[in-house]
């Protein structure tokens, strides 16, 4: 079966983010200063060969931590569905 | 009242994605030859001030098509919460 894996990936609160930051101050120009708060990271999706849904997240889990996140800096999230 | 806004950006289909391509030939190396498919894009939350869910829903389309996506290029998708 084939699943697909949505992974979005952030700075951890606190830690700083410099786009967010740039994003933040960049608000007020086009109109839009009741935004008040930006953080910027990554949205990565898979395409996964996997016996089940279970087995999908594995995968997509291998992935965030060895290849896809700096766990120390970032903290991620998963969704899996079904293709 | 408070909302945040999640916004998901991707490569259109069809167009190159260097970054996705590289990520799915580094998969092999850490046991992930079951990923066939891989796009990365970029992945945003926003805080907003405003009355409604719908009107915090409009600044964030605002900010993406004038700040955060290239519409020639990438798609994006918008998602709203309370906070």
């Amino acid at each position: 079966m084939k699943f697909k894996a949505e992974i979005e990936i952030l700075p951890k609160k606190g830690l700083l983010d410099p786009q967010g930051k740039a994003v933040l101050h960049s608000m007020p120009r086009i109109g839009a200063d009741n935004v008040t708060e930006v953080s910027v990271g990554r949205f990565i999706t898979l395409e996964i060969d996997a016996e089940n849904a279970s087995k999908a997240e594995e995968t997509a889990e291998l992935a965030s931590k060895k290849l896809l996140a700096n766990l120390i800096m970032e903290s991620y999230n998963i969704r899996i569905s079904e293709l």
